[in-house]
């Protein structure tokens, strides 16, 4: 017997992946307020900002997560709406972030997703108003979930505890006070856990949350969530050093111009590459316990760790 | 009989109102991370932004809306806890909103509350996360009120749609869009409504949800709050032309020198004057159903009319 959750087939996957990314921009577009209702630059920013086709891992997580966990086996419809909220919710926090961390005061990044940031394509004011009101509207959308309201307050709890000081911004605090000095792989682990793996673990226990997991799964999602976060920012670390601009879609090799302290300049590249796949493993080991259920969260962590942008 | 409802004496009301700041001032103190947990500088910045002794009215509104819905007379300890803990979520958005409308992209105002803002004291990067990370530490804080879930779901709702791109950044964002262009006075209107006055009606709202008002109490507060959350915006016009920088404790002046539209450009000063009374005046008479309870809120408008800073 494997000691590894079993993965789907690669064209299962990839339609199943498909699937609810389509899913999950739908509900994107449904939650963003159409660019005709006033203030209309505000809304044009933030549809711009959201809309610009990311990748939606975090959402994946949150539909693989949810599904992995439901106690029937198949999402009832109000659940089902529910996943499609959290999965908007964390896309929603997701884009914010990197509005935010695109601004001049911050990284001064001019490409994103292949185009322009959005205070190049809009201006500075319009950029930030629309990472401000990008926040409340994932937790609107949390809000509106059709499931137990003991739930939906967990699920804002988990959220906000993940984006604040503690979580995904001070992370990014963090980043910003590190530049030009080297950080001890153990500080760097706590950076990255906060910056990049708080929102993507939130995302793997939004969907447990929502689908009503019990103790044992959120056990082992915990665990997996923990390595899919710390994978997910090695595997940046390396392609920002391996991959050129055009494939990324931002500006490649960024870190190293700016002196940023990554798991490359730590561990090498040879060591960054071992320590991801070692990250792999006990993420697709950790859902054993879950069984067949949880295939899709299993091809993900696959997913994560192969990404070539 | 008259046709507004009572206020307190105002001896009573200093005392009720130092109190009410007293509480909240110490509820935010616990609420915001201590400046010696990781990350540092941030947990600094939020506590100077927060910390800095502003007039606390949001706050006031929702101890004293609260107070005047609950059907019990008194609150149980569960509903003053969860009081506490609106009144300082309400203040958090209000300081994070002020972090960034001081940034040089946005007002680029050195001066706030009498001492320098917080990009001044700290630098851009840090103001614009110290703002980031306020916003979910309020959601936090309503999330955590020990009342029932569905209420708790009710406030969360309430406080995201009013401070998103349909509420107070909304407004914002209408507002640098109109510098140097006169708006007619409903376009005002529309934007001072969003801008100011859909963080302070939601604080009444808040204060009412969490004390359990019923319909009819909660039919009072929504027309109060409307008429003081534009008073409050016209209140602000005035002084920013007759009070002094020393006494505002920020630049006087700057919507003039600016060529912002203002109530004052817009009305006169005298117009402005007798609108305002006309908002005091059916801002109290909107109180009478609820009766001696709603002193508090009635002395609130009188004090929102009245301010000197």
């Amino acid at each position: 017997m494997s000691s590894q959750a079993a993965t789907l087939e690669s064209t299962d996957f990839q339609s199943w992946l498909r699937s609810r990314i389509q899913q999950v921009e739908e509900t994107l577009d449904q939650t963003l307020v159409p660019a005709d209702v006033v203030p209309g630059r505000l809304h044009e920013a933030m549809r711009y900002a959201v809309l610009g086709g990311g990748k939606r891992i975090r959402a994946a997580l949150v539909y693989a997560a949810g599904e992995a966990s439901l106690q029937s086996g198949s999402a009832a419809p109000a659940q089902q709406i529910a996943l499609d909220q959290a999965a908007a919710a964390v896309e929603l926090v997701h884009a914010y972030s990197l509005v935010h961390d695109d601004l001049p005061c911050m990284d001064d990044d001019t490409l994103r997703r292949g185009r322009p940031t959005v205070h190049v394509q809009f201006d500075e004011a319009t950029a930030m108003l629309a990472g401000d009101a990008l926040q409340p509207l994932a937790f609107e959308a949390l809000a509106s979930m059709p499931i137990a309201p003991a739930l939906v307050v967990q699920a804002i709890q988990l959220l906000a505890g993940a984006i604040g000081s503690q979580g995904m911004v001070g992370g990014q605090a963090i980043d910003c006070d590190s530049v030009g000095r080297v950080l001890a792989q153990n500080d760097l682990q706590q950076m990255h856990r906060m910056k990049t793996g708080a929102l993507l673990e939130a995302s793997v226990l939004l969907g447990g949350i929502v689908a009503g997991a019990s103790s044992s799964t959120r056990e082992g999602l915990t665990r997996y969530a923990a390595a899919i976060g710390l994978a997910f920012q090695v595997a940046d670390d390396i392609l920002d050093v391996t991959a050129d601009t055009a494939t990324l879609g931002k500006t490649a090799g960024k870190d190293a111009a700016e002196n940023k302290p990554t798991y490359v300049s730590t561990l090498g590249l040879e060591g960054s590459r071992e320590f991801l796949q070692a990250l792999r493993d006990d993420a697709r080991s950790a859902l054993l316990p879950l069984g067949p259920s949880a295939a899709s969260l299993s091809s993900l962590a696959e997913y994560i760790v192969g990404r070539d942008r």
